[in-house]
């Protein structure tokens, strides 16, 4: 088959790889029609993830057709179409158990990292792949849902409502703000009214990305130039707001979510963090806020597809752009250079 | 009357000083009975809190008896016995509503800050105190319990149980290491089993402290010296705990906290911090933790006190040292050496 591999730090290419095969009786094996690409894997392009070896197909999103099953695999069968969760979950284990898929302690890649699509075993963005612990990782389908929407539920709108509005704690008539409106932080935006977010202030520097923030639900707009603070603390009665959502994953967004948040506040990080932060502990131990942080569970899949289905979360609203699995390195030029091309998510097809 | 006035950094003197009045009529009088030092009133003595000025009496804790009330105190009549809560707490303002009585937006003293005992108004460490909001700050104390059990009721006990246990979140079950064994984290000790911790974990660089921890409900004791956090680790079969509880205030207790947690678990500080630390979110950002901070709300306090009154909380051993207001420079220098006395709270009578 085809696949995207890693080369190093730098370095990609779509090329022939051999077929995926079960290895355990809890594999499935996937053809992809429908792939995109995260910020995650432009880091690990850049060399920033040293787990990733030179050789590892890349991807963990994804949206496919089951070609065939482990001999254990019992809830699915070859032709389902099913959702690549970007999180492994053996179902068994302590952490799954408390539904903290993210630390699944089960064997494959590594004991205790539920990300290991692209990562730590080959991913989905090749044209057949590899699922381990199926029964638990993949998720069937309905009739009309499509594979365009569905592929915003392998990583992006769970990480959104389960990092950002969940782990925030946002409750009804709450005002939050979300720093960064990338895909990640509009998926909170499109998913904090589900907790009864009264407000919802996107936060950006680029004009366009707060438009279409607006589009997903967002109440008011701030660009994060000189005064954004002050914008932000009018917006609130200069209290600060219930929850701030950081999704940009630098030491100065993070340090903007505190500095916004009310007294009796959360700080919801969802950003991928390459460095050390300061926490301003000398003037936040007095402020009763609470700072979160986490890869997703994905335990909230089967929820969130409900809402698809219903047209409760216009998913489809992320793709922005179109291309061929022959075409991935298109794909990847045009996300890499969002901020001219004004890319979200980039569907990949076979 | 004579009171404990701060004269600037490193100093102080028991020196006579105008007797409180009614200014306000929720305010009430209250003659001081029994109190107490706390940790923070070294820091003010040492100019870490500027906000305090030369002349301000000092001291937050206190058990008294009631001499004066304003003209629509309701709950409270002259000769009541009552805790002093350290934190005011006006019960009308948006803050006081939702129970977050540290950010309190009554006038006295600074709108949104709790905290204004022996800081931005007069404290308890003199014969008689002016206590603002008197129906809610203050608690009428039951028969059969004592001043000496009351007066940890003004701020440690409840600092321990809601800054550290209940922002903790500690269920039933879970494994929760308090890092320094001083006052409040010996209150969280003895408080992490009301919410069913079924391992509690001390750590503490000082031998005696971890005794007392033993008796205040420590199930494991670690000194800490190389290779603490091997030893925690051994004892929650290499996960961390469940809830790591800074009761220090260092930017070194910190980031142990942060070291020794679980995937899924929480970091409650309850240390007074001067300084910003290092938040090492390269890591963290994937581990799935939650870090609070908080000043005490005194909104358990009524709870914490039935529990007392039910010898269910055994707030008496906290007294280790005894004098009297006339000799409370002796107190002072008895509690500021506490690593040669062993003392954990000293109790000053009239």
């Amino acid at each position: 088959m085809k696949a995207l591999v890693y080369g190093g730090p730098g370095q990609k290419s779509w090329q022939d790889v051999p077929d995926p095969r079960i290895v355990n009786p809890t594999d499935a094996i996937v053809r992809i029609d429908t792939t995109t690409i995260c910020g995650t894997d432009l880091h690990i392009l850049k060399g920033d993830v040293p787990a990733v070896q030179p050789g590892r197909i890349l991807g963990h999103e994804g949206v496919g057709t089951i070609t065939d099953v482990g001999a254990s695999v019992g809830n699915l069968t070859v032709g389902d179409r099913v959702i690549i969760s970007c999180i492994k979950s053996c179902g068994h284990c302590a952490n799954c158990r408390t539904g903290l898929y993210s630390h699944c302690l089960g064997d494959e890649g590594q004991s205790g990292i539920g990300w290991i699509f692209g990562h730590l075993i080959d991913g989905t963005q090749a044209e057949y792949v590899r699922v381990p612990y199926a029964d638990n990782s993949l998720h069937r389908l309905p009739e009309g849902v499509s594979d365009e929407q569905a592929v915003m539920l392998s990583d992006i709108l769970p990480t959104g409502f389960e990092i950002g509005v969940q782990y925030g704690r946002v409750k009804p008539g709450d005002t939050v703000a979300v720093i960064g409106a990338g895909p990640v932080g509009l998926a909170a935006i499109a998913t904090a009214g589900l907790y009864g977010a009264a407000a919802i202030i996107a936060i950006d520097l680029d004009e366009n990305r707060l438009e279409q923030a607006r589009t997903f639900g967002a109440t008011e707009t701030v660009i994060s130039g000189s005064g954004w603070k002050e914008q932000v603390l009018a917006l609130t009665d200069g209290q600060g707001v219930d929850v701030a959502i950081e999704a940009v994953g630098i030491p100065q967004t993070f340090e903007m979510a505190t500095r916004i948040v009310r007294p009796g506040g959360n700080v919801a990080n969802v950003g991928v963090h390459g460095k050390p932060v300061e926490l301003h502990l000398e003037e936040l131990w007095i402020q009763n806020i609470n700072i979160s942080t986490g890869l997703v569970n994905a335990n909230t899949t089967p929820m969130l597809l409900k809402l698809v289905a219903q047209q409760k979360l216009p998913a489809e609203k992320f793709a922005t752009h179109r291309f061929t699995l022959d075409n991935i390195l298109d794909a990847y030029d045009t996300f890499s250079r969002a901020s001219e091309t004004n890319a979200l998510k980039v569907v990949i097809t076979r």
